[in-house]
């Protein structure tokens, strides 16, 4: 069973809350940027009567959002003094899922009802708080019908695996049609492979190579429906390209998008496995290394190179991210796409009896820690 | 005084030829690629009073022949039996200019007069050889009005230069609009800056770091049109980029394109001087390294990245060649573009005193000399 909304939902709800609580910060810090945040208890200074107040249930702890606090992202929310902070101020975080628990009686409320859960239409409203004001329902997105792992999740890893699919390439779901992907253990990668199989799209996942790659790349393909998964030295492997690979795509197959998120040696290997004239999209460089394309794929073989990026893409184009959202819960909804949940360690929150200073360790933890994404989920 | 064509202009045109010698290879060999060519006289299958019969005036020996002759261009002509050889083979060469010395009575000679400077409308006819044999005017066009060394190289440096500049963005030519270009002192860069400046963009050239640095700027920009011209080591400086460049580009400057022949280093430092949502092409890769881009540029700059190959490109709209060509003689008689015959260095081909033996020593020369780019010339 997946944690429902349900469980999340307060006693409360239905009445306009008193006490604000939000993590923020005023300026960056690269090398510890844990150091810039900091509780901040305030009253907001909009009417609350007259705004749509939600109640917030689960955010995660993004890369972007890290990046943020270091200020080396090209995306940043304004600082303002809405929080009572002696500097200007921004609230962290960029994605996350809502309650509402007020509404105004005007039309600014648009079709959310009480109870309804919403994500932000765009980042940087700041999402790590207890609870967010808004003022137009046009400003967020009903995901009524996902857990609360997907809807926590779908603004960022959601929209960018659905988009990277979706948006690029007009595909033949009746022919033999391939993308190629490097780090194919990723939860964007995932979410490749999920949307890909639902569209009749085959995928070839890369992962790094590792003792436990049959069992790794097992759950990749039954689990989340990758067609094949290599290991980075069969990708850069040239015999392997040569003898093995046109027996895994088989007959007539067009690799027609590479979709990278590492860059470095690994891209190199994944555009060439690209037929003529296509795309690959890099939407990550987790390798450090720049993207890396030998001069030939370009001039001979007429490889088109792109970034994606999906703040930027939602950011000028709001209505492409309600439409992917709707089509991303169509998918959900049909199973075709499963809940990110055992990809996410949990924090937990509980608004009546974590103390400030537990918050701020709490979300330290998640800024700092290893292994699996982390996600503050909020208990009332 | 550039060299007219009268010079080369034989006193026995408008006679079917009867002695026909071409450069031909059967097979390849990446190491010494010119122990694959041979010289070899034979009479043409074609019925030549029923055929366009070019005389051939001068032809460059372009890298691309060089790499067809090892056997790794992705381009190359069709072997065949057509010159009397044990194996098939074809004849050397992908441009030079010819004149008409016969042509039949039919339709099939369109707008062609004896005496008509022509080149061949596509690659790979083998350009390499006293006589060359069409069927139809629709493959050739009349270059009368260019100056040998433009005629000769108009299909390779003259078209990739020209379409770089005009065919991917659409200038604001009241605007302080830009390309930045590496390798600086190509042929092709050249005329890159020749056919901006007449189009009213200006062009940031980038050349290698050397001793008479400012002597050669200077006549990249006197002599060639370039607006300004940096070293490597400025394009790889990011104090430079920060405190001077932008007094170079002047206000609201916009770098739109950026071309690439080198990859590398050079390459990633090309591309960042490039405004949001911006395109590098890249036409060669001098260093031998990969082209080589920051991540960031791609996700959060919008950066395209693709390729141009005039072959490629001129083969699937050989209209746009016809067009660029037409738009080249243009700017040429405009005198926008000057002749390329300072950076030629001519070997002669006596069609009535070089032996075979002497020819082909001549033509091996070529393919091996290093510095200026090389090209026969016949006298007949």
């Amino acid at each position: 069973m997946l944690p429902t909304f349900k469980r999340y939902m307060s006693s409360s709800a239905h009445q306009i809350p008193k006490h604000f609580k939000s993590l923020i910060y005023s300026t960056h810090e690269v090398e510890d940027c844990t150091k810039v945040l900091s509780v901040k208890n305030y009253t907001p200074k909009q009417d609350l009567s007259q705004s749509i107040v939600l109640k917030t249930l689960a955010f995660p702890i993004n890369p972007s959002d890290i990046n943020q606090l270091q200020g080396v992202y090209p995306s940043r929310p304004e600082k303002t003094y809405d929080y009572s902070t002696d500097e200007p101020a921004a609230i962290a975080g960029n994605e996350g899922v809502f309650e509402v628990v007020s509404l105004p009686s005007g039309s600014s409320k648009g079709d959310l009802k009480l109870g309804d859960r919403v994500i932000p239409l765009q980042a940087n409203q700041g999402t790590w708080s207890n609870y967010r004001v808004f003022s137009s329902s046009s400003d967020l997105i009903k995901v009524n019908d996902l857990d609360l792992f997907s809807a926590a999740t779908v603004s960022v890893n959601g929209c960018t695996g659905f988009q990277l699919v979706s948006d690029y390439i007009d595909w033949n779901s009746n022919g033999n049609e391939w993308i190629i992907q490097n780090a194919g253990t990723s939860s964007v990668s995932k979410i490749v492979t999920q949307v890909a199989k639902a569209k009749g799209i085959k995928t070839l996942s890369v992962i790094r190579d590792r003792d436990n790659f049959d069992e790794v790349a097992k759950v990749l393909e039954d689990k989340y429906g990758a067609t094949k998964v290599i290991s980075e030295s069969q990708n850069n492997d040239k015999t392997f390209a040569k003898e093995v690979l046109s027996k895994i795509l088989g007959e007539n197959a067009r690799v027609r998008l590479a979709l990278n998120s590492v860059g470095g040696k690994s891209s190199a290997s994944i555009a060439r496995k690209l037929e003529n004239n296509a795309l690959m999209l890099t939407y990550g460089g987790m390798s450090k290394q720049p993207v890396t394309l030998p001069t030939s794929l370009h001039i001979f073989k007429g490889l088109t190179s792109k970034g994606y990026w999906v703040t930027e893409k939602n950011k000028k184009n709001p209505q492409s991210k309600i439409d992917t959202i709707s089509d991303f819960i169509k998918m959900y909804n049909y199973g075709h796409i499963i809940s990110p949940r055992d990809e996410i360690e949990t924090l937990t929150w509980n608004t009546n009896t974590t103390t400030d200073e537990q918050l701020l360790e709490l979300v330290k933890k998640g800024i700092t820690g290893k292994g699996k994404k982390k996600m503050v989920v909020l208990e009332w």
